[in-house]
């Protein structure tokens, strides 16, 4: 008998995983069945002109994945023991080679019903991108940081082949503990802390672990589209609440009970206000009344220029119902994927389990590292530095919008990352466009990661400046070029 | 008036931080009301015995926090806008040191109702731990890794301060696409690659994003207990099916439409068999026939000691129904928590949405590290490397019970990193316990990280040997003092 193959000597596969893939083709696609009879090693070898060696190994492959049975002194056939009926139900070929495209039938999963995304759409192509949440690249601790990786993998010991506590490492959890309290006024003992995924990934094992128990998540309006996602897409009805330039509306709360609150009260994602004393009471009273528990999202809680920072809610709190998150993806860089919320004990050991059953924990390096770092005195150190370098930023950026719109009103300047400049008469959208063509990005509230409700308004002259990563000159350039633009010298 | 201060040098936290928090204990739990004067501060530093700036530092702090008010030429206040009601209602007291305590309303969140663990219960205890799925500390590249980090941070340049790919960093994908083919018989694009935390993030991603459309998962008894836990608490019907010396007993599979079932064909989790490719065209079959989607973890498919591999179930495949899960955790170490997973395209992309989501997507350290390392060929030689000395072991594990016990009947000795033992006549739940004595940590079937359900029967003489990381003369007297217990000369 002779089978059809063709073996090519200049093909990316070698000769016998040539022969091998041919003659498994041929049995999956039922040109050759049960029982049939393969040529013999030495008379293939002659046909194909290759070395009998070749046919050799393939056959033996061929065998060993039960593709072909060896009848002693009678020969080589293909297998009886193959179900036939799947092999040829289809006439479609099957992926054999790589390049080979299978014909898939359609395996969709659930789309998600809320997208959000934390990547510039200007990434990489504007010179001065003001997109929200960027730290400056230049201001990252590089040689500091690969001293302590290079220290942590040379004494790992066992730490890289075995799995760490799920809930965090135990030396981080110690470090962000000892952070929290002085900086934050936020008393939480290591087995009060869980290390997480970023601040989304804190988000994302509370939305798991209170999908029973709560049905409604109350949120600021607008507010982070991270949580909306999160939440929107895990069962949770959103009901959105105003924001003014104290911050949540807290009178405009709901009457809905046992709900989550998520807020963002030292710096409000994205107008940049701060919650007031009065209405942090109020809030924590509508909690208790409401018996609802506060998601306290302190993104920027490590940026503060001016004043002494409003103690954190959880700081506040006295009946253990608030959730600090907290990261450190705005002081060290997001893509560490370092972050951790606190909370009282029995629930954080409740989320340290969902996060074993949800991932196994986090990746040990990272976590070992900024243990360290923080410790050793080196956070504290690289806080200091760019702390001044961001609020020469803004400083820049204040000066020159207030020198250029002098009814400009801004909010988020005592702290944080990045501003809102209320710009009346100026058509920010049309601004947008127009400074784009100059390589500069800007946002509207509508357009910076921030989920808006359809009902919100009054954004529609506000533009937000993520400050952190543009250089002074940029920011001068900026803010000339939005004057230009609203004294009709730009289009 | 006299408010009643105590301050101490002797404590952790500073005078000012003392006077500061004493006296918003004071007004937070209303024996300091709005309106009341507090004393001036030259007056409260006679009062304390501190310096007269400890008091204006905290008056300060108590003013721009807004506890207090000043009013020009009369005094100064507790604040008249905060809002009486929140700070007396209770007579419980805040938190206002770290070493106070809180008292907690229950803000309990759900329990998971299947918990897994994937760390060993002898971790550190014992001498020769068996525990499965732990690599040898003394096989890890540690120079080489150094080497790889220390140049990606140190030319991260803007990788560290920005977001990246949910779906994964790109060259990461490239890379395993370009290991999978050769090695794994799958192929797969770096468009049609997710990488994930560990194969137990890649799990939980499907179960999120599957939830919808399917409610069973179909199960391997017994298995790994990460899946069960996933899809156990996510919803999932769960459905097991027996496994017998030649993987899972296809014809066993339920009549149930539209399920996902988990399979770990190579090497099956945790008896060792490996599924025979007549059962393989039988389940691919079973799927197609009943709409339903095939997950293949392939945790061990890096390790095969004899004969070719058999060509993983996602090269088989002719309906892009397979999910290939792999993961570089057993093979390089699982504190990385890099996994994988390989599906058809639209849906891979899908997944890595659901990533963003979910976490912002992994660190990007890891990713482009192990990138590194896959392309520039040094994984393919570490696993070289490894295979050798893990073989080694293997080998040695395999004579001394061949010998101690000629009717043993061992499973997974192929491949992977650990085998399962059949040895009729031991009580290896006592034997489990006489080992531990000598700090041998040995595992039944029952106790090793895998689920088995309540009907599962044949595995009472079974024992789980992880050897990957146990030396050669410390199996010897593993086996040794097996062979003392079984002829009863250990208790």
């Amino acid at each position: 008998m002779q089978v059809i193959l063709e073996v090519d000597q200049s093909k990316g596969s070698t000769l016998q995983q040539q022969v091998f893939q041919q003659i498994r083709g041929h049995i999956l696609e039922g040109r050759l069945r049960s029982g049939d009879p393969v040529p013999a090693s030495r008379e293939l070898s002659q046909q194909l002109g290759v070395s009998r060696n070749t046919v050799v190994i393939a056959y033996d492959r061929l065998l060993s994945e039960g593709y072909l049975e060896s009848k002693a002194s009678v020969g080589t056939f293909v297998s009886s023991a193959l179900p036939e009926k799947a092999m040829n139900t289809t006439s479609q070929p099957i992926a054999l080679l790589p390049d080979e495209t299978t014909t898939s039938v359609n395996v969709l999963a659930e789309e998600p019903k809320v997208n959000h995304s934390v990547v510039s759409p200007n990434k990489g192509a504007s010179q001065s991108d003001y997109w929200v949440g960027r730290s400056d690249p230049k201001t990252f601790p590089t040689k500091e940081w690969r001293r302590i990786l290079d220290l942590k993998v040379r004494y790992a010991n066992t730490q890289i082949s075995q799995y760490s506590d799920p809930q965090g490492v135990l030396a981080f959890r110690q470090a962000i503990s000892d952070h929290l309290g002085p900086a934050r006024g936020v008393s939480a003992k290591p087995e009060e802390i869980v290390c997480t995924n970023g601040s989304q990934g804190a988000l994302a094992l509370i939305a798991r672990a209170f999908s029973k128990r709560f049905k409604t998540l109350v949120h600021e309006d607008p507010c982070y589209s991270g949580a909306i996602s999160v939440f929107g897409n895990s069962g949770y009805k959103l009901l959105g609440v105003p924001v003014d330039n104290d911050g949540l509306v807290v009178e405009r709360l709901p009457k809905t009970r046992n709900a989550l609150i998520y807020v963002t009260p030292s710096h409000q994602y994205p107008t940049g206000v701060t919650l007031s004393l009065k209405r942090r009471f109020e809030l924590l009273e509508w909690a208790e009344k409401t018996d609802s528990v506060i998601l306290e999202d302190d993104y920027n809680g490590d940026f503060r220029y001016e004043g002494a920072p409003l103690t954190a809610l959880h700081g506040l709190d006295r009946r253990g119902s608030v959730i600090y998150i907290g990261t450190f993806s705005k002081s060290f860089g997001p893509s560490l994927r370092l972050g951790y919320l606190a909370c009282e004990r029995q629930l954080a050991a409740t989320l340290g389990r969902w996060q074993g059953i949800l991932s196994n924990g986090l990746p040990w390096l990272e976590q070992a590292a900024m243990a360290e770092f923080v410790s050793n005195g080196g956070f504290r150190r690289h806080l200091r530095r760019i702390r001044t370098i961001y609020m020469d930023r803004r400083n820049v950026l204040m000066d020159a919008l207030h020198s250029a719109f002098p009814n400009a009103e801004l909010h988020g300047l005592r702290g944080g990352m990045h501003i809102s400049a209320r710009l009346p008469d100026v058509d920010v959208k049309a601004a947008q466009s127009a400074l784009s063509n100059l390589g500069i990005g800007v946002y509207r509230v509508q357009d910076c990661g921030a989920y808006c409700s359809r009902s919100l308004k009054g954004f529609d002259d506000v533009l937000i400046f993520g400050y952190a990563a543009v250089g002074e000159n940029e920011i001068e350039r900026t803010v000339s070029a939005l004057a230009d633009f609203a004294e009709g010298r730009l289009r």
